[in-house]
């Protein structure tokens, strides 16, 4: 059996004891949600799961970061989507909207975007990653807010590979470009689809870069030279589901 | 004369010494930006405007944040603009697209809607403050990567009756809300608009939704409850800008 992980964050956590109570070893809150949390707690102690009511200094502790928000909660790891796996539940899709991180790696923004992709109906995430190690740091899946839990992300070792093949599957490999020809509040967006979103710092990968079918700009006036990734993300993401209700 | 202020972070730095070069009193950065630097110290020094290379600990000393990014300006503040001036240049205008920020005061979500608002091509935005107080915080400034030189903000010291006179002038007052009834991305934007962003935890304040004529909502999944606020603000900038090439 793995190791066991923590969850921290207060929607990050809830989301774990509302979605898959059944995983959690050990609760551990504040003083401060003490009342709201009664009917989870509840819930835990007729499973005869452990709950404690810790201070500050012992919640950081646990949660090894500062940023607990009152809750932390040690559970099975959520299991790993394989890149086989979601590679085969894709070619049998009609519709399936993908987002590929090549090289975002600061929590923050892989955690906005995960919670964006999850919130406007993404399908699911991959990552540049090993298989079968967790995608997603700690920190990652606080500032997600509970998306980790429902979104599926895979970890993929050699991510252009893995786009190559969807390309021959009749996927559209879509990236993220500041002089991308495609218009993205404009475009018609693909049914069965791969949004690439590079780093801030070094844009695309070269072997990515070179699966990439078109580039999609979202328009600038000029004044300063780019969006934030986890910005740009959700522009992408909100234009591509919405472009069939237009 | 005001008394200076600071503006560290590389980008919010650089745009200062690009775009105002006079207000500057004096610059201080790192030994890994000596060579590309090179252009602007010798402007610098032609102007008399010292400067000096500092090592980590005098840089972080002199911005007060270790977020310096081996940049640190002094000079002149920006001018704040007067809410005054604001409403009689928005008053005479044909199109005019602005922001308003209703209690959303996180330095991060604040320098990364503005970021976003410049670089979208919004026109202006307003904050909740006292009127001639710098609207802007320095780490705000810093997330905002230029924008603060580009975008004017305007502070308002009460948000409520300037909504409510831009209201009577024929602009359409809009909110972002998870229950609204327009769709951010298939609505009719108005030329002449503004769009209020209430704070992620509290919403709008209740003076201020009272001057609002519509909710405007983007459409999630329902797999989590909402979106950052800045990726929020993001996507409907991006949609009212964009709603007229559609």
């Amino acid at each position: 059996m793995a190791a066991h992980e923590k969850i921290y964050g207060r929607k990050a956590a809830l989301a774990v004891l509302r979605s898959r109570m059944d995983d959690v070893a050990r609760i551990a809150h504040g003083a401060r949600d003490r009342h709201e949390l009664g009917p989870i707690l509840r819930d835990a102690a007729s499973r005869r799961i452990p709950y404690a009511e810790l201070d500050d200094p012992q919640l950081t502790a646990l949660a090894e970061s500062m940023h607990h928000e009152g809750l932390v909660v040690i559970a099975r790891p959520r299991p790993v989507l394989d890149a086989h796996e979601l590679f085969d539940r894709m070619q049998h899709a009609e519709r399936f909207a993908l987002v590929a991180l090549d090289g975002v790696t600061n929590p923050h923004n892989v955690g906005a975007i995960l919670r964006s992709a999850a919130f406007l109906g993404i399908d699911a995430m991959v990552v540049r990653g090993e298989r079968g190690r967790a995608p997603l740091t700690p920190a990652a899946v606080r500032i997600a807010e509970g998306a980790a839990e429902h979104l599926p992300v895979a970890p993929v070792p050699d991510l252009d590979v893995f786009l190559a093949a969807l390309g021959r599957d009749g996927y559209r490999v879509l990236a993220a470009d500041t002089r991308g020809d495609e218009d993205a509040m404009t475009m018609r967006w693909p049914a069965r689809g791969v949004i690439v979103l590079g780093s801030e710092a070094n844009g695309l990968s070269e072997p990515v870069r070179r699966s990439i079918a078109r580039g999609v700009s979202i328009r600038g006036s000029g004044a300063v030279e780019s969006l934030n990734v986890s910005v740009a993300a959700g522009v992408l993401f909100a234009a591509w589901v919405s472009s069939e209700r237009r």
